[in-house]
């Protein structure tokens, strides 16, 4: 295992630049996973991680040694960083020092919306980001769409709220979502509070595209008018809707509950 | 309307500590409600604050000036701040610059849980308690306990998330779970993977009380050892379940599905 020491070690000057940088992240196609949890998720899904970064005193963490005598078979390139040049790296506080350096996925897209998939257009929040992604694998929703402005799903923020979500679905980026649904063949789904239809009317036994948007501004009008329907989740009371995350949640589920009650 | 022009102002300090400590929120039972749309959801359900207070900067936004017509003409103290001093009590961003002080909200406790509600044991994340409130107000479901380790309700970030949802709610702070817990006389559900029952396949028609607890480690044994029955939410894919707010929301609108049967 190689040991780096100072900052100004080249290598480690462009992890840190990785760490700090959504930009930095995109353009190099790669992205950290920070944590035991987050590696084995990958390890499990994908396999090996290019390299490897460990924090000297979680060295002798049980997890970690384990990790690490796997990939070091492998003949996969581990770093020790001291405890302090490894906390300049990560997020998460308190944690087990551990990262991944990895390519970051980018399936192909497809060339037609023929599969459940969730579309999104211009998502902002992270936390939101990844609960989403998290019911879409619970749901077994496989293929997640997000627009050019929606937040970078691989940013370590979204990573975290992920929780592994992200190694069991093609999250296709930067997708003209225009472009996407002309090519849908299944109907497009969007939430609307001014819809009498809800979802509980709404055949959800087949193959739907759920599309959600802007935490304020919700879908833009063009790809609004391009949902084969809208649906609305019947509310109480006079409030300012749901969540996105929640809503998407709600959606999600309520496909599985009709599937499930089609194959009882 | 006053103005306050100096930092060293006592009123200013006041208003700047309740800013910047949940502590000092909770010591002076009042708290801060920052922006047009919660001021105007607390006006609509709960009437006047204790005072008003305003940035200069925002003083002829129509919304601001429409409020501000209306509350003084109650002879509720407005104060004006110069845009930099506002800035410094606020957490929003590019907002218009508005907000009330409160009295925080402190129902009196129910002597038996008797009707639909949510029990919070522990949740950590302000976002995620912000989202379950909203879920809860547009599910119907009025009454919300907090246990002493969840995240303090009335703080500007569960204030952003919940989007008014508080003033639709009764809020109970610091409640002992369990002794609450003891005096459940509908059937208290809790989460489970574990569990192979889901919530499709259980009566949610008549009330229910939802028990949920910390994002890393769920509800505290003990109280699981007072729940009625766990349920499960029937996921795909070797997935480190649901978000708790997300899975909320399904529990929520599961329930309202099957009160909406009923009543059809």
């Amino acid at each position: 295992m190689k040991s780096i020491t100072s900052r100004d070690n080249p290598l480690y000057k462009e992890f840190k630049h990785l760490a700090t940088s959504a930009q930095a992240l995109r353009k190099a196609g790669r992205t950290l996973l920070d944590g035991v949890h987050l590696c084995q998720a990958y390890s499990q899904h994908h396999g090996l991680p290019q390299c490897c970064i460990v924090a000297e005193g979680s060295l002798h963490h049980p997890e970690v040694a384990a990790i690490l005598a796997n990939i070091e078979q492998q003949a996969v390139q581990c770093i020790c960083l001291p405890d302090a040049l490894y906390k300049a790296l990560s997020q998460v506080e308190h944690g087990v020092g551990l990262m991944f350096v990895i390519a970051t996925p980018a399936p192909q897209l497809p060339a037609t919306l023929a599969v459940s998939s969730v579309v999104l257009d211009n998502l902002q929040d992270p936390g939101n980001l990844g609960s989403i992604l998290r019911s879409a694998a619970g749901a077994g929703i496989r293929n997640v769409f997000c627009s050019i402005g929606t937040a970078s799903a691989w940013s370590p923020k979204v990573m975290r709220a992920g929780m592994g979500a992200h190694f069991l679905l093609n999250i296709f980026e930067n997708v003209n979502l225009a472009e996407l649904l002309e090519n849908a063949s299944i109907p497009v789904l969007a939430t609307s509070s001014h819809t009498k239809q809800t979802i509980y009317q709404t055949d959800l036994s087949k193959d739907v595209v759920w599309l959600f948007g802007h935490e304020g501004q919700g879908v833009s009008p063009e790809l609004m008018a391009m949902a084969s329907q809208t649906v609305t989740i019947p509310q109480q009371a006079a409030i300012e809707s749901l969540n996105v995350a929640a809503s998407a949640a709600i959606c999600f589920f309520e496909q599985v509950r009709q599937q499930l009650g089609k194959s009882n």
